[in-house]
């Protein structure tokens, strides 16, 4: 009988116990699971989010770059205000030469969305075609290049983790088309020697299709040199000038 | 000298390196790396895929369902012609009591991506109120469900890997607007004895919002008991028919 | 030629640029690395840590119990002096009823070694059979239990994540001899508002045989009902009194 | 009623279900679990290992190497006898020029134990001392090498993955002195176009100290030039010949 049920958990009143044919009357979970209500889990409750629409971000999200307004971003040069070309259509467009941007606040974990566009008049090639870049923690790039038929190193296309890991694959649209990254990112994590312990990873889904999933990110992107990895906590989302006539707009991240 | 490079794999003519101030002249990248060429990957070359625009899906999809065409699929029940509903709009509508259906095809990691839309005139709550799901590989069921202002236990809210994980927030639609899932998924590894080494893990985007982020998956998505892991291959994608008239369109997958 | 180098980050006299078969002096990181030292990190240098050998642990372990000190531990009680039994031979048994025993410090990522022995005497079956069970940060049991011929729930053997993770294989050694457990743990990370964003994992080796491989902890260990997940920071390591007389030895802990 | 449980389940009499007070004999499983053995998973059953003792290795352990016993391994440059030293203590040491050696069997995910020993007699000095390496799946280094107070490149130290992941610490023991690397390795798995879908994953243990925590393995180890990743099924174990004396002794291997 103990395998049937436990009678200190259980205080059965003993007449009912002594009865024919109680066990019988006993659900199944004695012993199995019989009932779906065991598995039920009802808290937490998931906070509702209304999602975005067109244009429109997520109802939790920070929008960090619409309409021409430059309030979350500042200068890397002077922590100035934005110089980047405002655009009629709400986009910005890089200045070359008046250097990257960063958002005032910083990130960890996050959802990012950001739609970028290489230039309609094709110039360049290679690296030098429609180049700029998106830093998560300031540190990390998710390469911005345009790559439509125009080859560069595979670890340095549109899509890379910038000459860390390639993409799945080429999904970039024709210059002058917009085009949009939906990146998930969770921070890496350092011990108190300042060693990481867990890598940051992160998924990228360039255009609706995956090319980067899941992927361990290895230290920070060098142009020049290997990875590096020095503790940090939260920091900002970067936008490179690299010179090209690169766009951006609908720019919003969600804090995980 | 020994540090800065190594006779045996550098042979440079001996009047060279004889010659004073030599070593001004070989790049850094003896020591260390200077030329940022050295880090460049070219190959593989990442094949192009041409990103889907609107209804139209990446050109490396496989179109499962789009204008009421049932040739991928077969119903659960007899393994003959799927009897759901054909709308004029292109999507399909759950036939209650004509069962589940599947793919012909099997599949293993995969990026899924699936439109749905819960019944617009509301009827029943909780569970019971339009209710369905998507099975990867047969077994592992991301919920659909109306969430829209109806609480029901959180591990099986839309968007929850059904009674296992919660979603991160309820991104949920309401009733009758279309909604879709973005989903990437790797499957499970299991050794030869048919135990479990590396399980499934799946992200899920619903409506553009995080839900599901490599989410680790426990087993198959039982209703009633705990999740279960046995042994198995590439496996169909399965639609419910959980007896409500959810409906589908727009599904398309690519491997991965 | 500007495949083979840039003249801006290379400034090589115009003289020697000019001269027949210059590039084959060059070496080969141009273009590709071919210099073994291009690709070694010297930075940082990992710190010296003397091995353990025998019962001594490894230089930069803390001891937690050795030699019949309790010193670093405490009664969960009562949060007063540890009751359980003092052992000649340096070990400590379970004193039925004297309730759990803590660590005073708290704790995140690290790295275990503790040793156990279940009872020589065998004394009940299944659960009832030298049961006790070792906490990570107070809340995620492995399981301690005599299952030297003794079958249990798999969920609940030796080895496992109690509740939650079955060990790949039964590595018990026989009632009265001294077993270890080696475990390499990282803490969960959880968000702001409390949400699990990166689950704790677990890597368990009993008596040298892997039994859980960094597998994810999916909460707390529950007896009774499904694991749950509430934000927390470090906390103590955990031994349990089920009233049986499981011995302890050797228990030592490096923060990763 | 309707939350309490459901009818179509739980064929209740239905004088007992009209009777006043029933629900207080309803265990309260139905709304969420009380009994204990509703989490209780029973299947499969880990099977039984016998755990290694001394010199023993694990019942389920392949022994690739214990008393001088190549009856497992085979040259690589002439798949003939291996001709390293047979030590009379039950070891071998690398034949300076004989070449690398690899098992006859190939293996994918597994747990190996491998004990080496620097040479008694120090000379030379970085990567020059007591130099020697173990391969997974016959590309993936894991770093031999006496760092015993002698400095070289962090990610080129013994316990590195190598030239990719330095280790967490230096855990070497000095020259002359028996050493252990425990390894738990899963491989990598790609798609049908040979892209790396989930890469493979170490942890590994040196002489009781975690030196790899589930480090992700980035491709070939390659002593010129970056990581490489093409698509391979299973493959043997290599140790190497780098013109040092270093010795090994009981090796044993699980598949995992």
């Amino acid at each position: 009988m103990k395998h049937l049920f436990n009678f200190h958990s259980f205080p059965f009143p003993a007449f009912l116990l002594s009865a024919t044919g109680i066990f019988a009357l006993l659900p199944s979970c004695y012993g199995q699971i019989t009932d779906p209500k065991a598995t039920e889990v009802w808290e937490p409750e998931p906070r509702v989010v209304t999602p975005g629409q067109g244009t429109k971000p997520p109802s939790d999200a920070i929008i960090l770059f619409q309409g021409m307004n430059f309030s979350e971003w500042q200068s890397v040069k002077d922590s100035g205000d934005v110089k980047w070309y405002r655009n009629s259509d709400s986009s910005t467009t890089v200045l070359p030469g008046a250097g990257d941007i960063v958002t005032k606040r910083a990130f960890g974990d996050c959802q990012l969305h950001i739609e970028f566009r290489t230039p309609p008049v094709v110039k360049g090639e290679g690296q030098g075609r429609g180049n700029s870049g998106i830093f998560l923690q300031d540190r990390y790039e998710v390469q911005v290049l345009d790559n439509y038929q125009n080859r560069t190193y595979s670890n340095g296309q549109a899509g890379s983790i910038y000459k860390q890991s390639i993409p799945l694959v080429n999904a970039c649209r024709k210059p002058g088309e917009w085009q949009s990254y939906d990146i998930l990112y969770t921070a890496p994590r350092f011990n108190a020697d300042g060693v990481l312990i867990t890598p940051a990873h992160i998924t990228v889904i360039q255009n609706g299709i995956v090319v980067q999933l899941n992927t361990e990110i290895k230290g920070t992107t060098e142009y020049i040199g290997l990875p590096k990895n020095k503790s940090h906590g939260k920091a900002p989302i970067r936008l490179q000038d690299h010179g090209d006539l690169v766009s951006y707009r609908n720019i919003w991240i969600r804090e995980l």
